[in-house]
């Protein structure tokens, strides 16, 4: 055989093209002391149960591997929002569920946009097509385009998030049934903000072999913990298990999460204080020259400048407030997203942006 | 558009027939006094540092989403290994890390058999071509055939792990040297075991840009945080990082390793002794008539037994201990394999043993 060693310029040539054309995910980590960019719950658990989780993680055989199915983790979710444990995995964040879903289907995938960066970005990553179908004005989903772009490509999965990211609206039910009913692929309704909206489409699940859902427990106050769920058909479930990694949930998550649940009284005290702050905020926004804000189902708001966003949103950085600049030509032209965070935090956020939006006029 | 709901039998039939012929990964949970089955290491953490653990997580904010990159705890483990965090990223797991290798490089994976089942599995999982080549009778590594294999069939990636599970002999240098300097495709060496075989091949990397290395705190006491470390050039670094979830490593297990890994003397301790124990054990086994027993740098030992090996495998199981049956025709043909434990542990595994082979003896 005859020598002949790899070089570096080789070995990247190696990997898979659809690969080497995509962009890393950039990820903002300048320090701020507000943090509203990332939908993440302000309030940190309460010292009491913080005290409690780290006894608890004390006696955890950390030397053994976790529980590959997460039982106990997995039944205080499905108590806790009414699903079916054999119906229902567990993932390292949804992020790693839309991932076991493109896995197993394949693509083309097709979702509305604007919506969730990642199911496009793990579609990509992963080798499929992604079909990117326009929200309409009002960022109501256009169900007919969607079905007809779905079915043209042969997609194999449709994502919606619902309500969606980051415009803040549910889709409309009959627009989501118009999908439902006429879809020949897999439906994935990504439910991260339904406690923000009181809605749930769960019960669908049985009417739609098709469907899948997921949830979260990042934006109701365990984002560190990195835990999705996804609830489906039996037929789905067991296939997508064949693509889970046999120990996908560590130990200490499973734990944690599975405590901080058993005080859900909490979280749910939580995300009723951030539903009333969004309503606050959304007022306040409201009365705002030079800026039109949407309304939200979920726990942030979607806001649109008058005057150049990227700046604003530079000028809210220096201020020492992240919040997410979406700033591109096309329907988010001159948007921002702002998380709802502590009363404190919401009252600073709009004051500083007052000034900025007033700074900006006199100019 | 033509109402038709996908029917339950129609949504499966959707799913990539790759997966749907797979069979889902089995793991044995069967409760056991004794647990030798999974290369854990044994020892709990000691109390002082559960504790100090315990304080840390205390303070941990898990309501915010986990350092996208890891850090610290990437520093503490490269500073430990004397690696490059420039040239390192962390997984869930080596198993997460394996699956994004696959997902880069694509297939045909290339893999000596028997070798440690998750890169079958998952290159499978991910509809990749698996070609697995004999090890040689001793176990020994086969370079020229796996070349030739890799050649014919195009490989993109061959996965050795050195020391071997679950063999747990190391292949020899120049047999890894023939496959590096002749592969053209990614050559993955796991070194998931050579904290107990003192044998690294971290500074061929300098030489082989093709060359990944896997490694993981899961032997070494902190399976149950699922912490893979994977190092190559800074080429293929890139181009696993665009496929990288962004928050793959959650908060509490980042927090968690990395004051472990402050405690290395611990750790280091733990292993010294396992490795003891390994010669212990192996001299044990080795008088046992009807055993033949394979030499190891892990921290397990494979055995042949002349016997059924599934029967003395289910016999140990009903006194309480669990190790692992790899009992199949081939070359593992009455092959079990055992996790070296805490001395007590090896010592009722060595006299349990003894029973059973003196018991179907005189039957």
């Amino acid at each position: 055989m005859k020598k002949k060693t790899a070089h570096a310029q080789d070995i990247t040539r190696l990997i898979k093209p659809q690969v080497r054309k995509l962009a890393a995910y950039h990820i903002d980590e300048t320090p701020c002391r507000i943090k509203l960019d990332a939908m993440e719950n302000p309030f940190p658990l309460p010292k009491a149960l913080a005290r409690e989780t780290a006894n608890a993680i004390k006696t955890t055989l950390i030397n053994r591997y976790p529980d590959p199915s997460a039982k106990k983790l997995k039944q205080s979710i499905c108590r806790m929002w009414g699903m079916k444990p054999e119906n229902t995995i567990l993932g390292n964040g949804s992020d790693e569920l839309i991932q076991m879903i493109v896995l197993a289907f394949g693509g083309p995938v097709v979702t509305p946009s604007p919506s969730f960066a990642m199911y496009s970005i793990t579609a990509k990553a992963l080798s499929q097509e992604v079909i990117t179908v326009p929200l309409n004005e009002d960022f109501s989903l256009d169900a007919d385009t969607l079905l007809r772009e779905a079915s043209k490509s042969k997609a194999k999965v449709i994502f919606l998030a619902c309500p969606n990211n980051p415009t803040g609206n549910r889709f409309s039910d009959p627009a989501l049934r118009t999908v439902l009913d006429n879809a020949r692929a897999a439906v994935v309704i990504d439910e991260a903000y339904f406690s923000f909206s009181g809605k749930s489409h769960l019960r669908l699940l049985n009417k739609y072999p098709n469907m899948i859902i997921l949830r979260t427990l990042s934006k109701i106050g365990l984002a560190g913990l990195r835990i999705g769920s996804l609830t489906a058909s039996s037929g789905i479930i067991e296939e997508l298990n064949k693509i889970r990694l046999p120990y996908n949930i560590n130990s200490l998550s499973q734990v944690a999460a599975a405590i901080a649940l058993e005080h859900r009284d909490i979280l749910d005290q939580q995300i009723s204080l951030l539903i009333s702050e969004r309503k606050k905020l959304y007022n306040a926004l409201s009365q705002l020259k030079n800026i039109s804000v949407y309304p939200s189902e979920t726990n942030f708001i979607l806001f649109r400048t008058s005057a150049d966003a990227t700046i604003i949103y530079q000028k809210l950085k220096t201020a020492g407030i992240l919040i997410k600049n979406l700033n591109r030509p096309g329907p988010l032209k001159n948007c921002l997203r702002v998380t709802i965070g502590t009363p404190p935090e919401n009252k600073e956020f709009v004051a500083v942006l007052m000034k900025i939006m007033d700074q900006s006029k006199q100019r």
